[in-house]
């Protein structure tokens, strides 16, 4: 095995030499040893404690040219990101993520150094969230696809949902928006990140968001009437929460906590609010909670819950960017 | 949402027209009333029971052109196909699969009609198994693509893994072996499965395996010893149980139960025995038992576990088609 690990970590060794199994073995060999599972990677399916009773399980695809591209992220880059999409979505509904299973397809030429690398990446957030990595599959294709899966433990507590906002409530959100849909601009406009101050932060929001997994569960603990991880834009989910809910979402701009976005979106002539009210993968949460909760550390009050429906920024419809469509009309 | 529902069934309308939320709604639309899950369909992520303080999951990704192919396959059979995999996985520990969750990637211009197919018979097959769908993800992708992840319940029994074989015990399938790697030849070589009696039968088995999903629980409390799902083929996946066991397993060719193999195989100038000892998908079960056991109703002994290591066949090596390695040396 060792044998193994230190030939695959020669740039010029293709995932075709090593082979599906030998894959598995390298990838294995950089996995931390799993102390949670009760069976765990390398049989057909994982056994993993389930200590209340139930469990929480959340899926998403990512896709080479759609949700990453390799030129804009490393390896390293790319699993963080991937890990963090889906664990993010454990913690809005109020659990702890608990164990992480992927699926990697990769094209027959792409460099094993590579695949290591994205596996330490997943490791890397998983261990920043507590998770574990319980299992997973390789297969070639043409370009790179990974399908995570990922599992929590409620502890006892009734999972929030998107569907118990209530009128009169507050809506808060933990952690910034507009920074990923900001790096990301500044990327594809070819602005080197050391050019301004700011820059690179943002760049890397969008390569390596960092979702505070520990949001979720104090929140729902706080008395969360309903949650969301915001992934596809602020204004696109919170709607999710509203259409779920059968109530109106008031959003307040000047309050969304967006440092740095003015200067950047002054700098590439765009608006910051298309970033921050639009923009998708920061994997912030926004929850409600009742008039007058008293808000877990990291929680900031963004707007309120009204009767109604649809979302309303600064009380207007909010007609920018709206949000990430995977199959926009062409 | 029926207004959605019926427009989405005119062959002409595409993923594109109804645009990713759309397709959502019409997927929901169609998925049966889940009546097991705490929280389904439609959230962040699904909360499920786990009523033995345990989960067991396993994952799976399906690319186009390497597992299947639209032109061979319609989307109802790759649906039951992409569910049976996962779900022979969960049997193969002993568990009873309980839910599936699935990521899908399909081109922008893919008709929703073959998306509702699909989902049809995930579907199925998770009705088949006693499962139900609780969560999924839809994206936009150059080819289709499946993230699969299936659950399990072991309803207190242990699981069974690949480690436990012991000299001396009987090595037993449930299900039969080669009818997918048959019926997968008889399409590559353009035969007309009406041409001759049997041949549909097997090429309906390379379309929709049809894994006895009771029979994995069966074996467990029958005390196997060791358990996996034939996927990559017999010889190779007896041989992952033999490495993670230190054991040695023989196989008897004649007890092998391959019903209409010999006369395809003589139809087509193939070797049956390379069918039934290397292809793999048919997703029977294997698994060691001790001697003497009383096997469950549809277990067959095929052979024997030994000391030592490697897999042998009639006492001898196999030097056949191995398994399938999804990155084949160029």
């Amino acid at each position: 095995m060792v044998v193994v690990l230190t030939l695959s970590r020669e740039a010029a060794i293709t995932v075709a030499d090593l082979g599906e199994f030998g894959l598995i073995a390298a990838i294995q060999e950089i996995l931390p040893p799993d102390t949670t599972a009760i069976v765990g990677v390398g049989d057909d399916a994982a056994v993993l404690p389930a200590p209340d009773g139930r469990t929480v399980a959340s899926t998403d695809l990512l896709i080479e040219g759609r949700h990453f591209r390799r030129v804009w992220s490393t390896g390293r880059d790319i699993g963080v990101k991937a890990a963090a999409q889906n664990l993010a979505d454990i913690a809005a509904m109020g659990a702890v993520p608990t164990a992480l299973l992927f699926g990697l397809a990769v094209p027959a030429d792409t460099a094993v150094t590579w695949v290591l690398e994205l596996t330490e990446g997943l490791v890397a957030e998983c261990d920043r969230a507590g998770a574990v990595i319980a299992g997973g599959d390789v297969t070639g294709a043409d370009t790179v696809m990974l399908g995570i899966t990922a599992l929590g433990n409620l502890g006892g507590r009734e999972p929030v949902t998107r569907r118990g906002a209530r009128p009169g409530d507050v809506l808060a959100i933990s952690g910034m928006v507009g920074r990923s849909a900001a790096g990301l601009a500044i990327l594809q406009a070819g602005v080197d990140p050391a050019s301004a101050p700011g820059l690179a932060d943002l760049v890397a929001a969008h390569r390596r968001p960092r979702p505070d997994y520990q949001a979720g569960p104090l929140a729902a603990a706080a008395g969360a009437t309903a949650m969301i991880d915001i992934s596809d834009g602020l204004v696109a989910d919170v709607g999710h929460v509203g259409a779920a809910s059968g109530v109106r979402v008031d959003i307040e701009a000047a309050r969304l906590p967006i440092p740095g976005l003015r200067e950047a979106a002054a700098l590439l002539g765009a608006d910051w609010r298309d970033w921050a009210l639009g923009g998708g993968e920061d994997h912030a949460l926004a929850a409600s909670f009742p008039a007058g909760a008293s808000l877990p550390t990291g929680w900031l009050v963004i707007g309120t819950i009204g009767r109604g429906n649809g979302v309303l920024v600064d009380n207007r419809p909010w007609h920018g960017r709206g949000g990430w469509d995977h199959f926009p009309a062409c």
